[in-house]
């Protein structure tokens, strides 16, 4: 099968550690990419959808955002025609993001009920297709010069025609923030699982009765990513909790339901995900695609000298 | 003498390396203190300030900015109360901001006639006291823990009553991008100079001829750290570059008329400044307030495991 289009799930507002912005001002965030430009973060997310092949990318925000997400980027794109006007990365770039702003429409979720519910709303969007579904305030970094983290999990559910879920091998103590799951490894396809089980954000005394994966190092389970292919059998499945009228719908248990219909598997993904929500998510994130990047011996450089003026302040 | 007015320059509009927001956007990103909280630069700039003793400030900005700025700041205020209801800091934090937007005032530019003109514009706010200049794009860094770079600054334009401007040495090839000045070391006085002579953005050759320093390492020279007290007599000699109608009135030519009329001296401040506008400054000045601050531990852990990730990466 063929994937063609994203969802990004951009319509949280407000919650956890990050009081200074809301939920667009925290999007349009600039951090320097790995091409060495500053750029907003969602835009970076899109990339990664783009450069892996999707072809329409569809953002669901709260209401309201959808002309306030236009206005930033036509904003971003007339400040970089205007102040660096016949510089030749800057009318590139400009053009990027007038492309950008053609192949993403932007959906709005009426009423904050949940993750899945967020989903749901990109139903008509994505129709009888599948598509790959990435959170809004995430950042991917690859370990693969040559393959994004989506590519990655687009390759395996094309191949394998089915779901698939991005995952990571995750320590114990981590695994009560995220979904968490276990399978049966698949024979010949190193990091791959059909997934059986899913737990959203399990203890641990439940994962060590029900989610441990055989193959894994000790006191490890498989955790989401945040990066999943899916059927549009989700919103079947979703559809009934809506009908439920619940106020808090989650993916996790539509995600279980899928698991027990049809084929759907896990891919250890090669790479590393940075919450930006998190305290120092940002700066992490900044971190890492500075050393993944061009800027791989500038960001060293930078780091290094930094930890020196550090090291001279606590020494006096 | 006692200083207890601010005056900090944010109207520079578009300029620079930093494409993706405007003056606003950028004042307004969200950096992590050493407090380990989340603030705007413009805020953490603002509490340089009056941890250092300031007790009113005026931002000069755009045209239409001000109001933006108190909006910005509102909903930041807003956002701390809705999302952290009965969060003990989350209180603390909303009851700083309104505190900072009782002190503060915005002052507008109407036209973007130089950083000499930027200061002008502060006149009416600062009347006849000396008054400390801070720049909208740089967060300083001080080595030391009991007392903020400014709170130096102050210290000494109180001891000596006169103006002192902030000073770093420099190595040469980085000279070009600032004021440099030279003057007599002041007996007794470690790293204070009298200013006799300063040049904007000196060539090599001009600043060997003319801007060498003794007691300097070789290939170093002073160069403005971003960071003056200054007295009002500076307005005087701005008032005459605006009688002549100047469309691009430097700040640092009546630095030079101030020495030569007055006491004017130079410190060598204890700590470092970063300046957010250049590409990597933010990621560099988060580094450096997480490296100074309460987050030392999780900020050097964080650096480990990213060299370690990116290690990874590099040895696929």
């Amino acid at each position: 099968m063929r994937i063609k289009k994203a969802v990004i799930t951009a319509a949280a507002r407000g919650e956890r550690l990050y009081p200074v912005a809301d939920t667009i001002q925290k999007a349009m965030l600039p951090v320097v990419d790995v091409d060495g430009l500053h750029k907003p973060v969602i835009q970076i997310i899109a990339e990664e959808a783009f450069a892996s092949g999707i072809e329409e990318l569809c953002i669901v925000c709260a209401p309201g955002d959808g002309v306030r997400y236009e206005s930033a980027f036509t904003s971003l794109r007339d400040n970089l025609v205007k102040s660096f006007k016949g510089v030749d990365w800057a009318r590139k770039e400009a053009e990027k993001v007038d492309q950008l702003l053609s192949r993403i429409q932007f959906l709005e979720q009426e009423q904050p009920l949940g993750y899945g519910h967020a989903v749901y709303c990109a139903r008509e969007f994505v129709r009888d297709e599948p598509f790959l579904l990435l959170l809004g305030d995430y950042l991917y970094v690859s370990n693969l010069a040559q393959q994004r983290c989506a590519a990655q999990l687009l390759e395996l559910a094309s191949q394998e025609n089915c779901a698939v879920s991005a995952v990571n091998p995750t320590i114990e103590h981590q695994i009560g923030r995220y979904g968490t799951l276990t399978g049966k490894h698949l024979p010949g396809k190193s990091g791959v699982y059909k997934i059986e089980k899913i737990i959203e954000k399990p203890s641990l005394s439940v994962a060590e009765l029900e989610l441990q994966t055989p193959g894994l190092r000790a006191g490890y389970y498989l955790c989401f990513f945040g990066m999943h292919v899916l059927t549009p059998a989700v919103f079947d499945i979703l559809q009934k909790e809506v009908d439920r009228d619940g106020d808090n719908i989650l993916l996790t248990p539509a995600l279980q339901e899928l698991a027990d219909t049809e084929k759907y598997l896990a891919l250890e993904v090669k790479g590393n995900r940075y919450d930006i929500s998190r305290k120092h998510g940002l700066l992490s994130a900044q971190i890492a695609l500075g050393l993944a990047g061009e800027a791989h011996e500038e960001t060293l450089t930078t780091m290094v000298e930094l930890l020196a003026e550090a090291n001279m302040r606590s020494g006096k």
